[in-house]
């Protein structure tokens, strides 16, 4: 691991700073070789504090999922690689992973109704106060949250579409029963920030994780918006591509 | 500012989780209206903390240049805007972002050579060993660090990249002098993670600050592999966009 010294006094906890450096450690294969992260007393050594410190920092990689402590042997690495999110015209949350992963879900949190802002209106190309409908939803990744978004669709062409979506799980299905058989995504916006407490709770996140954010929207195939969505992913979960 | 509360005991000291709070708001265009963050008492009494607590956030987003104290007047918000960067096959770090900037500006941080990882040989397709030329940079704009970049050169064609580099500034003037008139992006991975030691020194950033980074490949016109990036963006600073 490179860099190995902590700093003090920064705000940030040695034990969480500790986590950081080892989870970045993890993604960069640098345990490939044994598939394990070092000895807590190595660890220890390597960072310059003690083992209580250390502790607490595998402690809460193993709350997020990315290590495992197995008695007698030490701690294992559960998982570092990231699900790869391909960013094109062709982008739908199921689909882009489904290669990835043995099962994905999309789940409704809330369904609500509300005025178009000035910013939605201006994505969505209709006039500020314009009724949408607006969808929060959580993708899953074989049972593990990966993002959550928040969707908003005209009202006057897809009103039904928190019905629809609650019983296909889809967004594509739910288009294609609303008579849009086909659509594209035309813009992808991308910044990533600290997670907030949404993040934490549904993306099962500590403190102190990062999200990815995209914004992004969706037309058919007339060019008629149809979808504008935040999303917002566990970035120690993903990455995204883009193929030109 | 949604979600007021701070959570104690996280690891992450008060005072940077309020900063990162604040940001957000900032970036948000909460304050957009004053163009000023609101009083300390105020922020005080809505995080339930003590204006030192408050002071302290503050100066944490002052040294990162967000927000700028002024003498009884209070604390301005400096510089919330993201410059906006296409991804796309004409991806190039000067051009992308020079309407939005006064100036941009390459530096040459070291130039090494060095035998190509079994990685970077699978990335830039040639034969693990393969002489590479390793070039660090770093992308300003407006006199503001922006990214750091490490970039890797088949040597065979492209050894004396260094010395070009150094007298241009530009790696696209750089190829056009060794041969490549033109090269395009052919895929990029966007990933986010926790700053290091060495994006805190180069990017001017606080401890507990994300970077946006990304793996590229260039090629040229006959998609031959000619230059791997892997680019570290100050995530405050900038949003990635990508049109299809």
């Amino acid at each position: 691991m490179a860099g190995q010294k902590v700093q003090r006094q920064t705000g940030v906890a040695l034990w969480r700073q500790i986590a950081d450096r080892i989870r970045t450690s993890i993604n960069h294969g640098d345990f490939d070789d044994t598939g394990m992260v070092p000895p807590e007393t190595v660890l220890a050594l390597q960072f310059g504090v003690n083992r209580h410190t250390i502790r607490s920092a595998l402690a809460a990689l193993a709350q997020e999922g990315i290590v495992r402590a197995v008695q007698g042997r030490g701690t294992l690495i559960e998982r570092k690689e990231r699900l790869s999110f391909p960013i094109s015209k062709r982008t739908r949350f199921s689909q882009g992973i489904g290669d990835q992963v043995r099962e994905t879900r999309s789940v409704l949190l809330a369904a609500t109704e509300e005025a178009a802002s000035a910013e939605l209106a201006r994505q969505l190309k209709i006039k500020t106060g314009t009724r949408l409908v607006r969808l929060e939803t959580l993708g899953q990744a074989d049972n593990r949250p990966v993002s959550r978004a928040t969707n908003w669709f005209p009202a006057d062409r897809f009103g039904a579409i928190a019905e629809v979506y609650r019983t296909t799980g889809s967004i594509t299905k739910a288009f294609r029963e609303l008579g849009v058989p086909d659509y594209v995504r035309v813009v992808t916006e991308i910044t990533a920030t600290h997670a907030d407490e949404g993040d934490l709770a549904d993306l099962q996140l500590s403190p102190g994780a990062i999200v990815l954010i995209t914004q992004a929207l969706n037309t058919d195939l007339d060019n008629v918006p149809v979808q504008y969505s935040v999303s917002r992913f566990a970035a120690d979960r993903v990455r995204f591509t883009i193929e030109n």
